[in-house]
């Protein structure tokens, strides 16, 4: 996976467990795509401070995702219910009868929903 | 949730963030069911030190539940799926065609591991 791309999903997992500064300098950096330079204007500061916060948090994102995993099970369990999703897809294709069909469309939904 | 049930759930999905010791101590109290005076012997510390430990974990768990709320997510994913699985169900009950009832037995099977 692409290292900055990771870093935004871990920030969706273990966020919370950041400072709200530190997740402020994580949020415009990894989702708003400000540059370094952008974000040490804002908060005032130097580029390298900003550089070394980013890192910090990296970092500890990191060291949760090797203790919890929440990422890699997530992933897991992602993969499991598109699975599900094709296997439900498979017999759509084969039951022709209306109610039977809409009830698969409502099983689909729910499962993507928790995709 | 009864307490003693919460934290003993709570415990698998932070017991990492704990410390070895502190995993110990909360494994041999809420898993184990053993006493405070007996893990206390174990330990060769008093009973105070194991209950003031196993209320300091039970804070830590706790404070991580609050920001992550992986217990709760788990109950609703859980629930989801349950249901998901009473729908195959009534599918299956209205599917008389046998390769059609293996395919929802497959695909109930599927769900079921990611409860």
């Amino acid at each position: 996976m692409e290292k900055r791309f990771e870093i935004s999903l871990l920030l969706d997992f273990y966020g919370e467990l950041l400072t709200q500064k530190q997740r402020d300098i994580m949020d415009l950096y990894f989702n708003n795509d400000l540059s370094l330079s952008e974000i040490a204007e804002i908060n005032n500061t130097s580029r390298q401070a900003i550089h070394d916060a980013i890192k910090r948090s990296d970092n500890i994102l990191l060291v949760y995702e090797e203790k919890l995993k929440l990422l890699s099970k997530d992933h897991i369990l992602k993969e499991n219910l598109k699975n599900i999703i094709l296997k439900l897809n498979d017999l759509q294709t084969n039951i022709k009868d209306e109610e039977m069909n809409q009830i698969i469309c409502d099983i689909k939904k729910q499962v993507i929903e928790n995709i």
